[in-house]
């Protein structure tokens, strides 16, 4: 009896929720609709020395084919560690090697991929027959649901980053993958043949006057040269407070993402550059193309050289800093053209210490 | 060393790469990259009563206010108990009560709502200070981000579904949410203007040639009985093979869905109608507006009357009937907005068995 | 010698271009870049009692069908004269009459076309197979090339109002004809069935899901009751300075423009209501459905009663007056969703005088 | 008496109508709504010796400034003599002459424009301020409304085609002009940063994400260098059948046309090349870049070599030879992007006689 003098009667209603697979908002609105994005993804830097090692071991051990169709090591998050192949809540990176000879096969699925070629030339990759090869720094598109294989025609190993928009189409539910029923899927046109329509800044083939939607993008292959003399010319304009000298690979069709979902993006930091801190709803993940720096997250410094991988959880302050005596370039991969369809993209600058965070810490791997 | 003979080299890199936060993706690529959706997620089926009767005594217990800003009884799918709110991996449904004289206090959130009423009448919500009274059957939206309160001029308890993407903004890490400064928003116009200015088909006031990017849509309640007239007038044509006679709840402005990223649907089934299975990306949550009947999902045939909910996960077999003497009408929400914005909505249709599932089991709540 | 002395070089040198098929712009820039827009046409107004007799008269001369394929009365703006059907610079408006029995055959063509229905019951529109009957005030859409055929079922006189753009075409050089086969385009589905599937405001078919680019419009036919309506409960908010209580016939499917290039508008009076003097590029027919009451137009008022048309040419100061007892209700066609297009549309309040233009004249046809 | 058996009472009506300023449609239907496009532009062909020579003189006998604000040359289609500046229906071609040291003072207008350099270098254009330097073979946008100016700080005369949508804007009353209260627009930022933000084929500097509805364009000058090499690349591939290698210059904020109304092409044709016949709705005028050839237009032949211009009527055959020994390059402006916003385009193939027209006659200007 005097149990029952002790039962709050809100509780008591609480577990007879529980019970029926109900619950009681006035308990956990807090939970569900928070002030701030809330979520368990941490910020991590992986080394490129660490990364290629054991991607170069994974080259003695496993032969690439239809058993392993693809020799990829990826970054496992480790604060998502449940998540397999979660870099980001929604992006994922792994690191491929391609030996002379070998051909990752044929196969198709929903999530959509880039590649950012890190060592190395001759492998190829293949967009529906579209055959374009591969050059250090380049970006090779392989949108949602076209089938692609690559090869590799050269002498020595090639080494690229793949970018693919796994947690999200994990989160929403959407994983469709297909094999193709041959090994490679036939080639069609001419090799390059995307580089060769898309030559010249803003003007496009009379062809693609048709096919309006832009989906998949026509141009696959977003060469080095190219971005890096653009960076080089946009240097001679202000800088973008946030990000540098910073460009997006967009669709020529349709101005819009190079890949639909994925955001890439290619940013230039002068020597002695620091740039002022933000944070946005988007998530990143960072590719070290060259050069060495830091990158301060919501008070931790994660300290860069080239080739290393490292990951800006949504909604943290960053602001970078090049301590190199040369340009640093960082490539890397977002969800913001997710988050601006559906409306969730926001933005803060921190207006503190002169746009500068305190470094409370220094991240050690 | 005997040790060293048993050790499988890929085995031991994987070790090693599991220390170092990477991962192999020769073995884990169809856990990423699956041929099908997977998740977590299942079906389930709350009835009514049940809600009803815990939503009556919160009513007792609790009063609506700052402390507790809404009095809301939620759906927990019990398969992803973890994920407090979801009642798919997307959506979240409540069930709110509001007494006559209270006031729900004016707040705002980057989730969209909706709301569908499902009894009395008398109460109202303003959305950035346009007022509409809410009646049974209507829907009325509070779209993400813009300022919203609940008000009591009526008599009887009142009592309507609330509908927000929850996991959906979760799963994005997008959660934002701020209080309004006074209780209730300053109201603006005539009550219910929004429904004046949209009384017509297919006619819009010239006011709305401005403004056309449609958000938030200017028209914020849909009446039942237009609505129900609607499906009556459908219902001289042939129904949907799989819906029924079904129509979607639109922004005028652009002709797309009324909540931006929640689709909104009603649909009516005729008399002994039994529609044929299919199954498709979006999840949707199913109220019992009225009537008798069933679903069956993946084989499992859940039986509903009115008032009650259920869930249908992503790429699911189903198919519904009416087992009653008269229409029955299904109200349903489902993220389909942001699946065809993001590019991963697919269907399929049942073709087996003249498009009928065969019922293996029967569902128990 | 002397000649000599006389010529300006410059106009001699104006005289070589002219020979050479050449211009000199520093002559002529001010007549090709004009500071407003120029053009030659003028306001007019049409009785309808002239067109009426007239139109009837034509009903006794003038069988219809493959030798007249319509029996139509247009006004001829003599302003243009030397343009044949042109009301305006961009559109046209007919009289139409069809005999009980009478077909006026299939055919398709390039301009857009509405019909507005001034008289009668009984007779159909058919678009593309699809049937539709027409009752006085309803606006029926064929729009620019689908095949359209209309016949009559009942037992009196039928009159409505056609406008095409056929100055906009003519202009564009896109003028395209074809006679179909038959007399007529073989029905598809039950009549009206455009109708009752959008018969209720803010919801949509879920078969309309599918087809999204929205051309043609799936809802063909407008009825008057419901428009009317609309109009009704419009007046309980305030009305447009310029033009009362008005609402715009859009595309369910998108939201734009019911014609895709010939915008449709219906506004009401109320009785003593005097609207704000404004002009816009946009020009505009005006056919009376019913009142009395008058549109001052740059200084010259025209008078109007319930049948009459009037136009209103590009950049021309008008504002309306309701003189009768009742609501006055004004229907119109316009350019302004093509002037929207290419980003031509400019709008200026008159500001003088308090709003409204001082009256110099009264226009007599 | 007699006089009355004569009278036909259809014509009388007729007359009748006439006199009402009506018009029956059972007599003109044909003239309004034609089975093709008529229209009474022909095609023609100017000599650039003959264009040059009378441009020379001008600059002798004139000065630039606010009395005469441009010194140019316009194209005065023979077949359209009463319509001042009209070089086809909808747009304009003028060559334009700047000496060194002169200004063309700041204004706009609603006419969109494009500037197509002939000849020199030392010339600059401002846009709203955004100062660009203009070398042989570039082409300069001054979007429509925005403020421009063009000054010249080099040492020769500077001669550049200059392109107007003056038709069209005429045809739809949508003209406005405005002079600039200073002589000059301040320049904003550095000269060409126009060129430095746009240095890269694909990418699009950061700044750029907002902003996205793309008008003006952000890249206003498109360097010869680039659309040259764009056309070398091209050549790799499959030439056009109708234009051989074509591009379209885009605007990179949403890849549509880089001026909004008026499409700008540049072909290249190899020698010996000769193109098959079509004919589309829209006009185009031509301005020979470099090299000789032929163009048939309806079975004329017009005779080109660099610097001529020539112009093709709506839905006229056409089709391109080039009897040089060298690449010839052909620049053209038209009016593709209106025929499709407002869906008149329509392209037919010819393909009687292998896809080539008989020649009957040579024109001669
Ligand atoms: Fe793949
Ligand atoms: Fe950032
Ligand atoms: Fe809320
Ligand atoms: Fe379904
Ligand atoms: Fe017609
Ligand atoms: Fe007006
Ligand atoms: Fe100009
Ligand atoms: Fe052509």
């Amino acid at each position: 009896m005097s149990q029952h003098l002790n039962v709050d009667p809100l509780e008591e209603l609480s577990k007879q929720l529980e019970n029926d697979h109900l619950g009681p908002l006035w308990e956990t609105l807090g939970e569900m609709v928070t002030k701030e994005p809330t979520h368990s993804m941490k910020p991590y830097l992986w080394k490129w020395q660490t990364i290629r090692q054991h991607l170069l071991k994974s080259g003695e051990l496993l032969t690439v084919g239809r058993k392993a169709e693809r020799r990829v090591v990826y970054l496992q998050n480790p604060s998502l560690k449940d998540k397999v192949g979660f870099a980001t809540e929604t992006l994922y990176a792994g690191i491929q090697l391609l030996l002379p000879g070998e051909v990752a096969p044929s196969h198709r699925h929903s999530q959509g991929a880039i590649r950012f070629v890190i060592e190395g030339d001759g492998a190829f990759t293949t967009v529906n027959g579209e055959k374009t090869y591969m050059e250090e720094g380049d970006l090779v598109l392989t949108p949602a649901w076209t089938w692609h294989d690559h090869g590799h025609e050269g002498t020595e190993p090639m080494i690229w980053m793949d970018g693919l928009d796994v947690g999200m189409v994990k989160n929403l539910c959407g994983s469709f993958f297909e094999l193709f029923d041959e090994e490679t899927y036939p080639v069609k046109g001419i090799p390059d043949g995307t580089i060769s329509r898309f030559a010249g800044v803003g003007v496009r083939p009379i062809a693609d006057r048709k096919g309006k939607d832009g989906y998949p993008s026509p141009l696959i292959n977003y060469k080095w040269d190219n971005v890096k003399k653009a960076l080089e010319e946009l240097s001679q304009l202000e800088p973008d407070p946030f990000d540098g000298y910073a460009v997006d690979y967009i669709n020529p069709t349709n101005g819009q993402s190079a890949d639909a979902r994925i955001g890439c993006t290619m940013q230039m930091l002068s020597p002695g550059m620091h740039t002022q801190g933000h944070r946005h709803v988007h998530s990143v993940i960072y590719h070290v193309k060259k050069g060495s720096g830091y990158t301060v997250i919501n008070g931790e410094k994660y300290e860069w050289s080239t080739g290393d991988f490292f990951v800006i959880p949504p909604w943290h302050w960053h602001e970078h800093g090049n301590t190199g005596e040369e340009e640093a370039f960082l490539f890397s991969i977002n969800d913001r053209p997710v988050m601006e369809m559906v409306g969730l993209e926001m933005e803060e600058v921190y207006e503190k210490n002169n746009g500068f965070q305190e470094v409370e810490r220094i991240f050690q791997p």
